[in-house]
């Protein structure tokens, strides 16, 4: 589906151009093409590979839409493949997320974008950088830049949320009980982050090339741009590490405190046992069938039986307390 | 055995050639010769080394078959090993993974591959190169680029059924009773990953060095579709890497969910002995023969006995249940 | 908030100046300035941007104040961003760390520092700078120096703390029941670590840009410096390292810890039972109603069944105490 | 002890020389000698070193004789460690693995090869060299290839071994009752594999400077060969990283499995005490001494309470089995 | 403390000079000065460095003497920072390692080392180095390597302990009720190895910068010698990961031990707890007061009761001997 084709000239937008004369515009020296698609039939990207002479490889690449996440030249175009992470609701009601993925052919006179699965589309960016005409001015590496700085914003809040979720375990993770919430939500968090890291890693070592060293000559002049742009997604990566780092951790600790915790209930057990078994044994003794058990013709012998049992007993569960056993 | 010898011309098949008119062939400038061998005896490729004048080292790696994948140049030459592995039927009835293994040596004018324990041949390579005469014309290096492709494409379906049962495992590891499943298909779902790692990744290194800088000569002008093989190859390694991380946590949080469930068990089975062993003390008390015990003389003491019994496992059995122990 | 704005000149100061005057100040040649600012507001930002001619890109981290420790370049001058970390009390009342945010820009005339969330300014530097005019006179680069060789030095008294931590936690970790401390403790001090951790590896990676190579012009002939530095760091780094490797280690011990201590206790009270059990079942046998019981008859019956009940607890009680159960 | 010392000449055999001649025939021109020596004295060493001038840290080295493998250039001349590894039989009757030492010095025109330890001699690479004097043409460096080649080839059986100790632990870790064996053997595997890939790593280290880029003198021309050599203990190496990744993996799992069947021995334990607690409760109910318990007057009470004891048993019985607790 | 101060021409010692006259004799082309502090006053390192002209950021690191080991370049000097590591008494009268501190200032015509906390000194260092004046005449190059070679050879027995250490362990790690002295000893292990780790690995990084490549003039010709003491520092180091690795498995082995032993003692109880219950219910069973219970009324009713208690313990025993669980 085509979203918008736009013609811009000097950091300005001309027109909205249809598609058939997008190559017409290409051609023009200070003109540069914004074409924006989402989910494309097999048609609408060939059109597009037609008009912008695309590289059939990278077009194969957009087509079926399962890529990682890369930054390649072909020749004098660049080609992206961007996942935007979102979160959404899942099926059964959780959070769960999302993740998308935006090609973007960019030469020198053309941005293509084409967008897949993500709801969360490009408007916004076309409408700031419509916004900043000196800007604008720099071209095609601009919107590339543009679009790719706003994709990893977008990943800042997904972060957040992950950390956030660090903490609440942390909150709990030394309360009892909560064992088995707890390592079902780190093996989830950590889940996520694995998502989040597969989103963001390639992208952090394609976006290292565009700045210092060779740098493509579509990016030229926008090398601090790059630079920042690999700058966040640097703190994301460590981010995320520091968080696997910590729910690896976290697990270990986890299970430490499972076997802590049985311990401690078979020493509870253990006690409150004890306190049973002792005066059962006392009224077995006198369960005994002896002729002569003196203690048993006492007309008091009864309640002291029982005043031994509960002696006993008391004098067992301070023990007890004294050790922290119950 | 012989699978096929083709002769080609210009991207065109020219004939089926006899294997000893292969020289001939490869003499001629415009032309190239495609031979494919399965599991050869010692004599069909002693034959092709004439032939072709291939490196004594190289043949003997192919001879004995047990490689690991890699890409060697021998001077103007390449002798590459690539590793298809597929699903198959085990012995027991259950899925396993076999590892083949296919040799190719190109030259400036011939590819020769020899295919050792796969049943999955090139015939379909051959195909559809054979369609695309204008890519055809490359030679041999299209050739080989053609055979690459193809063994990795194969990964893809094999890569797919580790991620399901990673998924299908991670659905079953919170479930209570199905830890020992989970451990063994954990431990097996690791040995697989680590088996079509041991094929994919010295590829990917090998993979690396046929674009960018400084390209064997037969590679040339192939470099954008040795870095799409390579991107594959990437991902494929990527998402090992990310399955295998997620083994083994899920290893650790299994071992976890084990602790909880004996845990959990213990304390159940002290619940229940409790409500055993109380009754029993209360029996044995009744049980003695103090001569006076006034209870006993009671016309509803037995029944009355039996009440409290009752009363008191009734009172545990609600405050058992009430911390979630029964 | 403006704490101070100083020229200098020849490593001398010159007088406390309006921010107004700036940029007249910073034209001059032998001359620079140096401006402290504490959470400033838009405002006061945006004017030094303009006096001092700030890169765009810069002024939005500095503005945003939650970067990642780096050290940039943009042009002639320099971009940093340290993050001292101090130990505060926590809304708990126990210790925790706060990480501060210090970003420096740095010109070929002027040194501007802006403080985030520390409370703890960089005076002391200001006046030990003062006081050695003679390598003040290099200017800018020796205040940059001077700045992070200050939150450098910071680091030690709290990474300190976390050694001093560890050897706390070591000398409990083999002490019996401790294991529920030690556990939170090295969750706490691994948590601590991480913290320290983010603060110091970027800073590494920056300051190892400073000397010895390409050096950016500000930092020329303050290699020996900014290397003394960055060998401050690697120190912080590897400590950081060994104390983390020391304390997976230590939750490893600890939970083997755990799991041993279980195991004795399960033995203890398993010696205890028997010395319960075993009696019961004597008293059992001669609460048995059977007609013909010899014992029953004799006059020390009684007396000889507790006894013999005495007896084998005392055997089993030496035989427990010789394996250690007791 | 001297084993052989021969000199050779346009890769044939000239004569079995003795040691004080070395020098002479080492200066002519197309001539070689290939010294072996085997646990020599310090006499035999200095010797060699006189006749051959080699270096005295090389010399040191090889007297010592317990360095790491390493190939290090002294000038022209070469020095190298290898560590051929053999399963023997230990003194307790098991096998172990013995690592052996040979110091080579490889010059212009001369090998000199000194065994430690190993009894498996050279002789064989000996006689092969000498059946294939196109090769041996090559002179010094040929013989250091074909004594390197011929060491790392009896790694393969060792790594055979290994992998097969793997496999059969594999089939025995899911085994109930064999824990302590599997756990035993695991620790076994791990510390073999430390032995082989200390003798491998530093090897393939030292081999990769022997092919490609800035190659010694003496190795010019063996390229190809050196590459082989590489290859094979890249293959050993990255097979050895796969065992020692699933050997941790094993352990873990086995530790995993031993959590299982202790939690399974546990409640088969606790529905076995129920079995029989339960029914010692009813025989305490009926052994209460109220005065009126009609039961107790009943004709087939005795028999009526012996079934209900059966009954309930039989119940619980078949309720354990349904959960699959006995 | 000054320990010695000699100066050296040609390799011959001249004179022990006065610390004032350092400066006069550094002067002269073929004269060295070697001077040996121990924990020096600040004071008399305020004269080493104004005789020497040394560095102030290498002077300030020597007097404050907690550095990482390096070996750092200043000008034309070296600065370099070695700790041996001791073996000591400890406090509590165990072995403890001592780390002490060597720091060596190297010119063209001066070596000053500054000792601190070690008690070992350098003086046989000097004695070997005067003995060979051909290998003296190097200066101070070949001082800065005698000293060096003396602190990594002093490693090696150190190393050797921790190697022992670990087979001792190794020997009891499947013995039975050690698993609480193994545990404490592998982690006191594992915490010296980060002691003698700490000291290498910096020092291994230092050193090989002093061969091959861009050297610093001071260590011209000494090339092979430093790289003989990498070599060495290379063998402390892969030998100190190889043990590391080991002590890592070992305490995951020992927590699988522990787990056994727990689950065989947990077996072992719930038997000999069956052969106590058991009787306990049939004694149980004859205490019930049935008016008709046939089996009371027989002459051997109680031997044959206590008969069939005795028969089916021993047939219980018999059948959890055959288990394994007595």
């Amino acid at each position: 589906m085509l979203i918008s084709c736009v013609a811009y000239e000097q950091g300005r937008k001309v027109a909205d151009i249809p598609s058939e004369d997008i190559s017409e515009y290409v051609r023009r020296p200070d003109c540069f093409v914004w074409v924006a698609l989402f989910e494309p039939t097999r048609e609408e990207l060939d059109e597009m590979a037609e008009e912008f002479g695309l590289h059939e490889l990278a077009v194969d690449d957009a087509r079926s839409g399962h890529q990682r996440p890369k930054i390649e030249e072909y020749g004098d175009s660049l080609f992206a493949v961007l996942q935007p992470v979102e979160k959404v609701k899942g099926e059964d009601g959780r959070d769960d997320l999302l993740v998308g993925e935006v090609d973007v052919f960019v030469g020198q006179n053309y941005v293509l974008s084409v967008r897949h699965r993500t709801q969360h589309g490009f408007g916004a960016v076309r409408t700031r950088a419509e916004r900043e005409p000196e800007l604008l001015k720099y071209g095609a590496g601009f919107v590339f830049y543009a679009l790719t700085d706003n994709v990893v914003d977008r990943y800042f809040p997904v972060l957040d949320d992950l950390e956030t979720e660090l903490e609440t375990i942390e909150d709990q993770i030394f309360v009892r009980g909560s064992a088995r919430t707890n390592i079902e939500r780190l093996y989830e968090l950590k889940r996520r982050l694995m998502v989040l890291k597969h989103a963001v890693d390639p992208l952090m070592e394609g976006t290292g090339k565009l700045y210092g060293g060779r740098v493509p000559q579509i990016c030229h002049g926008m090398g601090e741009y790059f630079r920042d742009v690999y700058d966040h997604l640097y703190r994301i990566h460590t981010t995320i590490e520091g968080i696997r780092d910590m729910v690896t951790t976290a697990i270990q600790v986890n299970l430490g405190m499972i076997s802590l915790s049985e311990s401690e209930v078979t020493k509870r057990l253990a006690a409150w046992g004890a306190l049973i078994t002792v005066p059962t044994l006392i009224a077995g003794i006198y369960g005994m069938n002896f002729k002569s058990m003196p203690e048993l013709e006492l007309t008091f012998g009864y309640p002291m039986a029982l005043g031994v049992m509960l002696v006993i007993d008391l004098l067992l569960y301070w023990r007890f307390r004294a050790v922290g056993w119950v």
